[in-house]
């Protein structure tokens, strides 16, 4: 771990990884030992070393595979409390040198990567991903996720001296000052989780705020706990090591029925605010006033123009829109195709053979067992399931839903939805033009490519878009989108197939989320993710 | 000129001035130029190279120091035409590399300071400034801001690389994708002036906006218009010698009686906001949503403990509030002593001795034929005049007026005021806890150092603070002032004497305002100061 090779990286955008993503990589052994982990931890109090005495205990996370519930109870500490502890931490927290902090966060990185396996166990339990995703997703990624953060921040951090003599010649005589400056962090900040990327999505904002010199509680989902509980167990493990108060970072545990966010959220001692989640609430906590950062929801297109093999888009779309049943923010939702089909060297395909390609390679890949589960993961929870049979019953005369039974060998009760795809008409946006978190696509027929770009860059406008994917061999119409869609402050795929997918956002190489558009007000990570979290502090002495 | 030499200046924080503050450095006949220059000017239109045949000519400025009106009109364009000019300017500009705006821009500062003679006059006869800071503050300082703040974009907008060949290896192959970063500008920017200091506060924003791709909206304080309309004018012909359109940066010209801040601020088309001005407005802006910049009101504090010298002490003191007669964000209004006196290593002063030598140390100021008006300058406007004048007959019973007459040998009828010292006790804080633009100070006699930290640390959080100066000989207290108050985001100067003066913010070297207290929620220059006037964006192309 060498800063200046981590700050160059950083700055360079190649692909780079810390921590590696591969579970084959790692000693054969431990993969077992992480599944024992996680079935020791079921039905019981999970103990954490920043643990008041007198803590309640509460728990509520079912299986998305197994369908029933974890039985793990947390330690659940009064709002009163959590502040209270944050603010006498932050006194020491703060005091800490950048550096001091950056070595203490990168130990703490350290001590969570031995504890991947059971996190992908608690990711894959409570959020319903594949052991494969649970296992990138929220440890690797994550922790090469919060690694960029600190990263980000050290530079940012040192960005001034911390001290100079500064020297003005006024003719007779000189004028010396010295001149020091500090980078003030801001206080108590929250973090909030959403339920289906439990860590990836929060460890940024976690990071950034603790790297900055804040206190951080997190408020995890109540069905995605977990995971999360891991990282903050062992973070407050190294705190104490280093004679740190445990409770620079802390859990915050409610429940579906009696949430404490808002109350957390609206305290005075809450400086920040970190949140992902559904839009309704992510403007409430935008509208507090707040320094705050929020990953909302979009609705992602897919502009269908031209390409070189229709086979390979169809399944790469397939695939895209498979993955883990569209519960991933960065999932493409709506498939806009001009009424004229697309072309491609070899032929012209008509709107209806490309709508009966893409279901054909969606069929395909749920047909295939090997593939089929791994790829759906499972349902995250019944209401997606129940929302998405809501739009594909009120939708069922263009619906085309497969008939397809897709079963896990492991887990026979696993939640499992096949994808469903509605054909819709462009001017039939009510259909289309509302988010639909789930395995539920449209495939949109417009008047020709340049209706196609209309409706993508208004959608991105008004609903907001964390991404956006094209396809396009004409180098005129490829420029036209990229500067229509950046001018709405959406980023743009073109012509993925193979291993390239939509989805997926790099550490040290892909920004998460524009910032500019209803989608969220922040990125996975600029240099503003880090510089709001602080204020920079210029003071000047006589000399 | 050299970008990375900036740079490192930029980091550095040393010293660094780019353009002579000093007059004398100038050719000898620059000055009698610029005032025949600013003669001419008066009682004629004002016409810009982007000036639309059909506008309006409208202009309500008073000199300070003549007290009639200067008689320019400037062109009154509609905020119809303004935004719909900005919006096709905006889709030019932002074509433009950051190295073609920075050389551009470069040109205009170039430009500027050729007429920097001619900008002192116009703002010493709209501000009310003396001579000699009309000419640094509006014409050098205003310049190394902007420069400054260049320098800083210049930095971030190449924080990411343009494009990058990106290799991930799969295994078996290897994922090839191409990757692009822009900053992407956000739109029109609206920059809102004030009239004491009607270019320095100006430039920062409105450069910030230029250099990240944006066009711009200058709204002026219909009182002081032509200081800033020189700016434009050379900005304009510039960018029209570069073959792009001169409404790049507009011109708006209202009048207090129908001004047209809210109508502008307001449309939907203007996406950044910055701002200088009284607090009722500035939350105004804040609270409209947008991307905003405000330099707002705050109560500056001096700590008076201990000290070497305290006839130093009380002359440094002197002269920091009669500069520009408390016209100053940055000037101090309120001297916290505590009631046992101060420690000096000669002897102890009681706290009357102490009020005392301030007074004496001002009347002596004032009674210096030679210093009292170049310091004083003149003030700005009548209702500065009435509202001083009443907050003294209210505190008649303890208020010091010093029997001294300032005449300005130049201008007879310059509307001049010497300081006034209202006295208090730390319990009456209705009566010193607002802020009292002008030339009116409170010396508030607490219990002792620590209530008087206590009440300059709530005063700055509450009611905000841009400066605070501090006198101590004590190494700990110094400490806990400096972190009690750079807690509250409030920077500490300390045992400023001789040449020091807290008013003063060296661009390159000071930061202006912190941005963490409600004196404003921005800083010249910091990277945040950047960085929200565009979105990173990241697209992704398949190799």
């Amino acid at each position: 771990m060498n800063i200046p090779e981590l700050i160059k990286a950083n700055h360079e955008r190649k692909y780079f990884f810390h921590f590696n993503e591969n579970p084959k990589a790692y000693p054969e052994n431990l993969q077992a030992e992480g599944l024992t982990l996680f079935q020791k931890k079921l039905n019981t109090n999970y103990t954490l070393p920043a643990e008041n005495k007198n803590n309640a205990f509460y728990g509520e996370e079912i299986s998305p595979y197994m369908q029933t519930g974890l039985g793990i109870h947390y330690p659940k500490t009064d709002v009163g409390t959590l502040v209270a502890n944050a603010e006498k931490s932050f006194d020491v927290w703060r005091k800490l040198s950048v550096d001091q902090r950056f070595n203490i966060l990168y130990e703490t990185l350290e001590k969570i990567s031995h504890r991947f396996f059971e996190i992908a166990y608690a990711t894959m339990h409570t959020s319903g991903q594949s052991f494969l995703m649970s296992f990138q997703a929220s440890g690797p990624h994550a922790c090469d996720r919060a690694l960029e953060v600190m990263t980000t921040a050290y530079e940012q951090l040192t960005y001034f001296p911390d001290e100079v003599e500064w020297v003005k010649n006024m003719g007779k005589f000189d004028l010396k000052l010295q001149k020091t400056y500090k980078p003030v962090a801001k206080g108590v900040g929250l973090v909030i989780g959403c339920s289906t990327f439990p860590t990836w999505n929060t460890v940024p904002g976690l990071y950034a705020d603790l790297i900055t010199g804040n206190s951080a509680i997190v408020k995890p989902h109540p069905k995605a706990v977990y995971p999360i509980a891991i990282f903050i167990e062992e973070m407050q493990k190294v705190f104490m090591a280093h004679n740190l108060p445990a409770e620079i970072v802390q859990l915050a545990i409610d429940s579906v029925e009696n949430p404490i966010t808002k109350q957390l959220a609206e305290h005075d001692s809450i400086k920040l605010i970190d949140y992902t989640g559904g839009n309704y609430f992510g403007n409430y906590i935008e509208s507090l006033g707040k320094t705050c950062f929020t990953e909302k929801a979009g609705i992602n297109s897919v502009i269908l123009d031209s390409c070189e093999n229709l086979d390979s888009v169809a399944q790469n779309l397939a695939f895209s829109v498979s993955l883990y049943s569209g519960q991933m923010c960065t999932a493409p939702q709506n498939i806009y195709i001009s009424g004229d089909g697309v072309k491609t060297p070899a032929r012209h395909f008509t709107y209806q053979e490309v709508v009966d390609k893409i279901t054909a390679s969606i069929r395909g890949l749920m047909e295939n067992p090997k593939a089929a589960a791994p790829t759906l993961g499972a349902i995250q929870n019944d209401q997606t399931m129940s929302r998405i049979a809501e739009k594909v019953r009120s939708n069922s005369a263009t619906a085309i839903q497969l008939d397809v039974k897709v079963e896990n060998a492991e887990f026979s009760g696993a939640r499992i939805q096949t994808p469903t795809i509605i054909t819709a008409e462009a001017g039939e946006s009510g259909k289309y033009l509302e988010e639909c978190f789930g395995p539920l696509i449209f495939i949109v027929k417009t008047a020709n490519r340049e209706e196609s770009l209309s409706i993508v860059r208004d959608s991105a406008r008004t609903h907001g878009a964390i991404t956006c994917l094209a396809y396009t061999t004409d180098k005129d119409f490829m420029h036209q989108v990229e500067d229509e869609m950046n001018g709405v402050f959406t980023p743009v795929s073109f012509n993925f197939t193979g291993a390239a997918f939509v989805n997926q956002h790099a550490a040290f190489s892909d920004l998460h989320v524009s910032g500019g558009n209803p989608s969220g007000n922040a990125t996975f990570t600029n240099t503003e993710f880090i510089n709001k979290r602080y204020i920079w502090i210029g003071n000047r002495y006589m000399l």
